[in-house]
């Protein structure tokens, strides 16, 4: 059955302008956030939402680049801190509206990352209204299509456009945390391994050489790795090296000719991208290797004085942070950052998607408790 | 570009009816059908051309079932023998129309099968001329799809509908042999061997269980399997046992949940399909095995009779038949079966299809000294 057009699920951006209030508290504004659909390459409503509520604020320079989002304090500090957002979620899955339940408010991007959103959109409230007078300059960003192929990220996009936006002092990306802060992250590498055969009728197999037998080895040493533990800078970084996709075969009479298995190699701060790519050949050593995507990965920054502060702040506690995140793009342009939000990252992605409402409101004091603070 | 209608490539159905005459030799006989394409699916036209030729011949009684016709004598012989082809071919591959080089016949089907269909014909012309007396009553099946999946073979259907119509006391497949007797046919067997691991983030790969990786010792498996070599009546069958196509995978950052294998098992006919499936659970025990897709092998049947003075008539050499063919729909009914034709089975399928235009000829004469062969 076809949906009536004005249902299409699809239609969000054509519908009537949402209209956020920043004024409302934290965990309000991450469910208005929640329910404003915004699966990426969908997020028109919600960056028109953002826009529009930002630009309320005269003391706020606002610019709308594509579907990004970036407003500016110019207040003369000597330090400035970046806040740092995607608009965009994964595919929803039956999880919105959203709800809550016991303390805990479920839908998709409730934890990656749009209660991190609601809590950069309040500290721009509280300074634009003048509530809040912050002991740093400030940037924020709020930018589409994270969780999708990197070269869509419109934050990439924005960096290398105009990469005068991006310079700060710290960049603290509000991704999912659990309210620790997670340093730095490690780096992702995609590579495929490619086995060649030689077709033949299954009825004389004997005259061909199959591709996906010859794929037996490279599995075995993928079953048999032991991935590196890493420590930098006091911080446990776990790698992982795993075949993500396998894919062979011709038809159901025929010895498959190529077999290729895809592995995702997630890689620790102590290395740079070509000593990664070093590490896979060497792991395939004798097999054909193609590098097809890769993102570096950014050490936690643990030495510098602002990320001390914001540490401080933000309880104290810090984590490695396992995924990877955006916070790589200002490492790479020298600038420290740290992943710090109420979200759950063992949740992101996940049909019971949720988030603690009591978290949210204890990560907005702690947030706007950093960006008051003054230098020792 | 759109190409005129008139000039689709699946057109061939609503052409002006292309007429054979089947009193032209072997060899331009089979030069006309490789010409009438007639890609599985689409066998109107070449059908239309195989009734409309036979119902020339008053002494012949002409079936159209679908796109099957049958021919039947009803001479008041003792024995009956069938002679079966089927019109259909692989996709064109760039090999039509047909060109004759250093005596061979270059074309898509020229050796699968239509130089079997043409000597099928000629034995028609001239039982139904009267200018051959044949030893025998004889029965032709003409029939579709049979490259493609087994459920659409128009010779299973009408063994289905009209059992009746496939009695005998001996079936020759004019599927190609190079010119010399392939007795019986080897079963085949396909199954989905599947691994099942839990989905996790490939950042934190620790928390899933990589299904890509649990195939490994299916592989090595298959990689190590020493297939069976089986006499059978003197014969000599090969086996087989392949991975034929491999999947899996969720996404690029995702730890995936399932991998399928799908293995051909090529069985000699010393097995029935149970057997062939016990060996089949047998090699992968352990994992899970979902058998969907098999037909029996068919044994030579080089004790009968009939099939003795036919090995004779074509020259007394018998090989196995290693490719699975409807040999074994009238050997399952009990009806010995062999495969004979000019056509090479090591060029079926490839671009560079071709038959041996000499060896048209030689086994024409072989087929025709065989019908009228009288028993000893």
């Amino acid at each position: 059955m076809a949906l009536p057009s004005a249902q299409h699920p699809n239609s969000a951006s054509r519908a009537a302008p949402v209209r956020l209030d920043l004024s409302t508290p934290a965990t309000e504004l991450t469910a208005a956030l929640v329910d404003l659909e915004s699966v990426s390459g969908n997020e028109a409503a919600i960056t028109d939402a953002v826009e529009t509520a930002l630009r309320r604020y005269p003391s706020l320079s606002v610019q709308r680049l594509g579907n990004v989002v970036v407003a500016r304090t110019e207040l003369g500090r000597s330090e400035r801190v970046v806040l740092a957002g995607h608009l965009d979620t994964v595919p929803i899955a039956g999880n919105l509206p959203s709800t809550v339940v016991d303390g805990r408010l479920f839908g998709c991007g409730a934890s990656d990352m749009k209660s991190g959103v609601a809590l950069q959109l309040r500290a721009a409230h509280l300074v634009g209204s003048g509530a809040l007078e912050p002991a740093v300059d400030l940037t924020w960003f709020f930018y589409d299509c994270e969780e999708i192929e990197a070269e869509r990220n419109g934050l990439r996009r924005v960096a290398a456009e105009h990469p005068e936006l991006l310079r700060a002092d710290l960049a603290i990306l509000l991704e999912a945390t659990n309210g620790v802060v997670e340093g730095g992250c490690q780096g992702t590498m995609r590579a495929v391994v490619s086995l060649t055969g030689r077709r033949a009728h299954s009825a004389r197999s004997w005259l061909g050489v199959n591709a996906i037998h010859l794929a037996a080895p490279v599995l075995r040493r993928l079953a048999d790795y032991a991935p590196a533990v890493v420590d930098v800078e006091g911080l446990t970084y776990r790698e992982g090296l795993n075949a993500v996709a396998i894919s062979g075969g011709v038809a159901g009479n025929v010895i498959p000719d190529g077999c290729q298995i895809t592995v995702n190699y997630r890689f620790a701060p102590d290395k740079s991208e070509a000593e990664a790519e070093r590490q896979l050949r060497t792991v395939f050593d004798g097999f054909a290797v193609e590098i097809v995507d890769s993102a570096p990965a950014a050490r936690p920054g643990l030495d510098q004085p602002l990320v001390r502060r914001a540490v401080a702040a933000f309880g104290g506690q810090v984590e490695a942070k396992l995924g990877w995140t955006d916070v790589a793009r200002f490492s790479g342009l020298g600038i420290p950052a740290l992943n710090f939000s109420p979200g759950d990252p063992n949740l992101a992605h996940r049909a019971d998607e949720s988030v603690d409402l009591a978290l949210v409101e204890r990560s907005e004091r702690a947030l706007l408790e950093f960006l008051t603070a003054q230098p020792a």
